[in-house]
């Protein structure tokens, strides 16, 4: 939530730009791994408020939405659904206006890591937090019973991590380009450190130490 | 499922026209009213086997397919979207040709007696089984007790419910005219029955009858 507020002129900046320049009559935009929480619309309920306060100032009539809302096919896309309903009505009541441009929605299932959209079909896409997760742990390594980069795993894990992210960062950007529409908008947010060690505790590491302790001790128990 | 096979050659009649006509680079199709059963896919599956074969013999490539799964929000989608992936194993499997155009799924959850897709948006809209159920109970009737047409409703009954399935319709073609592009195709298929009578349980009603009195009974036992 707070990386949404943090991150919002950015995104008021982008949509303004791009709604700006051309007028649009339709406007496709994504959220790419949307989860299912309370978080999961505000995105979207901002960048609509932005474009029709826009149409009032630039007196030209409000474009329709297609709004998609992506993640891996285990999300609860059934909770995301239901709160749909309520969503438009909030949104409405947040709008000055007594009428707003058509919203379809669009659940879609999927690996960001790969095409998920036709070709073209994108003008603005999102993404917040979503991008560390990795499409899958590096091949072939030893990291001594660490579900993640520790102090104890070998100095070659986190070159592997860092290289599987290298790979996987470059396959979602190549995918996106395919997908936008020219001229189109991406706001991405991922973690960072401010420095080099990736066990910098003071960044992310602290969860995954306490959440592999308490696998190992698990598998232990199992294994007598 | 008897449905779906009986009416296969319409469909298969319809995407032939359609395609063969425009040869379009992209194909958007909808199922409305999809559930999540093992039928909801078959359909799809049918309809793309049907272009890729065409395809073939019209030497040409293969469209990217946008594939719009709809139904009420409260179907479980979660379901749906775990089928996708075997799905399109499955449906490799089954196309001769080693590939076939790109297949992008999406959940499309809201009622089909409104609007659910852009303007000029669709190609080809399927409806199996589930343009019979009114998008509300006709109101200001007094059904005694009843939960449907039965052979102790009054004689207002069906005329309400009839009427309420002439502004259904209606307003069902009227969303989908504005939906589907020009020269769109569109298959419903619909329950009917062969004579006036809407109470003849060789068409429809035995179940509602069965679970009527169920449902009383269990109001009955409230009420002691």
């Amino acid at each position: 939530e707070k990386a949404i507020s943090l991150t919002k002129s950015i995104r008021e900046e982008a949509i303004t730009s791009l709604f700006s320049e051309t007028l649009p009559r339709s406007l496709a935009i994504a959220d790419l791994g949307c989860s299912c929480g309370p978080n999961t619309l505000s995105v979207v309920s901002e960048i609509v408020i932005v474009v029709e306060k826009l149409c009032q100032q630039l007196n030209c009539s409000s474009p329709e939405y297609k709004i998609f809302l992506n993640d891996l096919s285990g999300n609860d896309f059934n909770s995301v659904f239901k709160s749909l309903d309520s969503f438009k009505v909030k949104l409405l009541d947040e709008i000055i206006k007594s009428e707003m441009g058509p919203c379809y929605f669009f659940g879609v299932p999927g690996s960001f890591y790969g095409r998920i959209f036709p070709n073209r079909s994108l003008d603005f896409v999102h993404s917040s937090y979503s991008l560390h997760w990795l499409s899958k742990v590096p091949e072939g390594l030893d990291n001594k019973g660490n579900i993640y980069i520790s102090n104890t795993s070998p100095s070659n894990v986190s070159k592997a991590y860092y290289k599987q992210f290298q790979r996987d960062l470059s396959i979602f950007l190549k995918c996106r380009a395919e997908e936008l529409v020219e001229g189109g908008r991406m706001v991405l947010t991922i973690l960072g450190r401010r420095n080099d060690d990736p066990c910098d505790t003071e960044y992310c590491c602290d969860d995954w130490e306490l959440l592999a302790t308490a696998l190992n001790d698990l598998v232990l128990q199992v294994e007598k």
